[in-house]
């Protein structure tokens, strides 16, 4: 297996976008993507695109030939291939891309998530995004996401004490790291208050603990370290890249208070990456809601089970902590336009690598690990990257 | 990169399966082909499943996992992955389960495909199909895909000279070939009278030219060439995986007597394999409709451009002809659960060339073809498969 580069990012702004449409956001995103690394088109070898629901939230399935067309490149018949993993989708994507460039099969490959969410009504949008539980024994008497996240942040609180105000912290932070990200759907800085304050979703959550229903795509171009200096002089290396599943129902799972996916594929990027949870210097990890972002702290090795509301409490995880999490803003304030997430992420962890995130830089940023999942962690993707 | 073979086969009977759930029809596919290869489910390293459209005909995304979750594999967290591609989601998870044991990341993968198709009401199933069309250019028109390849049809009939009695041909061939499938959703034999007779869907494409509306699910088991051995003596290596794709609209493309995707596809399988379309026994071939069998031994090299409807009617391509096709009844006769569809392929070429076709095993069949296609062309999967 070879090793694989990122030279290229690019990213949509995320939002209520009703004046684009997927085909406009793929091609916006890709274009961006080609640009930064500054490759021609004819020389793509292969492209992968995450998207979760197409076909119900725009009536369109097959989605990777429709990236070819958008990208021009359907005369060079390059192959596509959508991937599915619900809010997993973009880091499942881009596991299957690395496989792709590492095998040595193609050279450069370019990853796309992409996913238009707001031309549903309402309430359709929270039944689509079901689809991601169990229908059968879950989504069917009406476990909704909120629902299913809020079971485990019940547990988080009686067996740990987590308390909602630490909960909210959680918000306040990603909303206050957001209002510097130009992407960013909210960019308004909020308080413990407001989240508090705001109308009750699914006891312990409230609507500011949720992460909402955008519009948007991001793409990035991988490539053979060997190749990857003829495009940049600002490498950034995939030391890892880690897949695992669990069932796909939470009932199903022997604990609450953990995704056993996330811990597995955290567990077996450290150790292809050779790194330890220390050595990682900022993160963006899965907080699709508030308790996601303090369990996947705990998962990841950040901080002990059980101490991630106290952590985020004391700052640990704010960006000037000592493991900066979200600083793009997160799901909660960067958006979660579900297919589009896992690249979203890598797009940030390259910028802050890079030194390019602007106000929000970390300083001396030289590892950096995204964390995705799917549904309630039926899958999990991570991957760490670092500036070479 | 490794050579990969496969070592073992499973599928459920094809047809309306109003008794059977989507996770039981992976159950038991999965469960037979894991069967079939005498391995013990803690060795399965990974799983890839295609599945077209789960979100609108059963409400569900995110099938990956609860694919793990149906083999049991839940505590071992192996990772698994749904690629949609429309009617080509099963050749492509073969293709990415390919490069998966050939660059060495995993040793024994399931590589699946189901769909459960007849849980909507009637045309649901034609509207969620047309999802695989350009949504915005096709469908949202009324193109589906009958239409389209209508379309194609009419074109073929008035450029090459081809015959309404020759579209027929390939539906009686195939009912002829599946009426010896014990899995196959029509068994029952038919004649040119009966296709003509039946009615009109879209012109020239009688009722009986159209492939139907499938529930099942099939499942292959992978392994790298020098593993194999342990598992069987009967051993099928993938000789060659190609996927490629093209514009997602019909109207998008330079010409409409042929899929470019294909022809591309099959050039570089060819290549892969170091052969040529004579040195193929049999083939599996797309015939969504009639005229896309007809399109498909010609974009494979096995008669000219033009010449198919003749070379169908003069028998090169019926059980005992020079390239056997469709033997399994193909999607006409043995059934269309568009995910498993590619899977399906690959089972019937695997049971020919193990020599347990039975009733329509071919003679010394010793390297056969699976041609897989998504929509109208915008994807396409060929595979050449030999017995060792």
């Amino acid at each position: 297996m070879r090793e694989v580069a990122i030279i290229g990012i690019g990213m949509t702004q995320f939002g209520e976008l009703w004046e684009k449409s997927f085909r406009d956001l793929v091609a916006e995103a890709g274009i961006k993507a080609i640009s930064d690394a500054g490759i021609e088109g004819e020389k793509i070898d292969a492209m992968y695109i995450g998207g979760m629901s197409t076909g119900r939230f725009i009536g369109q399935e097959h989605v990777a030939p429709l990236a070819v067309e958008v990208a021009g490149l359907q005369d060079l018949h390059i192959p596509a291939v959508r991937v599915e993993a619900a809010c997993a989708s973009g880091g499942v994507a881009m596991h299957q891309a690395y496989i792709a460039v590492a095998s040595g099969m193609y050279d450069f490959v370019v990853v796309g998530g992409a996913e238009k969410m707001t031309d549903v009504v309402g309430g359709e949008a929270t039944n689509i995004l079901a689809s991601a539980a169990d229908r059968e024994w879950e989504a069917f008497f009406g476990a909704t996401f909120p629902g299913l996240y809020a079971l485990m942040a019940k547990y988080h609180m009686h067996k740990y004490g987590t308390t909602q105000e630490q909960l909210a912290m959680v918000a306040v932070k990603n909303h206050y790291n957001g209002s510097m990200n130009p992407k960013a759907q909210f960019k308004r800085k909020i308080t413990v208050e407001d989240v508090l304050k705001s109308p009750m979703v699914a006891e312990p959550l409230h609507l500011l603990d949720c992460s909402p229903i955008t519009d948007g795509a991001s793409a990035v171009i991988l490539a053979p370290l060997d190749k990857a200096k003829e495009y940049t002089d600002k490498i950034v290396k995939i030391k890892a890249s880690a897949l695992a599943c669990d069932t796909l129902s939470l009932h199903g799972r022997k604990r609450f208070d953990s995704l056993p996916a996330a811990v597995h594929a955290g567990k077996k990027a450290y150790e292809m990456a050779e790194i330890k949870p220390e050595d990682v210097d900022l993160a963006e990890v899965h907080d699709c809601f508030t308790i996601a972002e303090i369990i996947a702290i705990e998962d990841l090795g950040f901080v002990e089970k059980g101490k991630g509301g106290k952590a985020t409490e004391e700052g640990l995880t704010s960006l000037n902590g000592e493991i900066p999490v979200n600083t793009s803003g997160g799901l909660k304030s960067k958006g979660h336009p579900v297919g589009a997430t896992g690249i979203a992420q890598i797009n940030e962890i390259v910028l802050q690598l890079r030194g390019e995130a602007e106000q929000r830089q970390i300083k001396d940023a030289k590892i950096g690990l995204a964390h995705n999942v799917g549904g309630s962690g039926g899958t999990a993707v991570v991957h760490i990257l670092e500036v070479v």
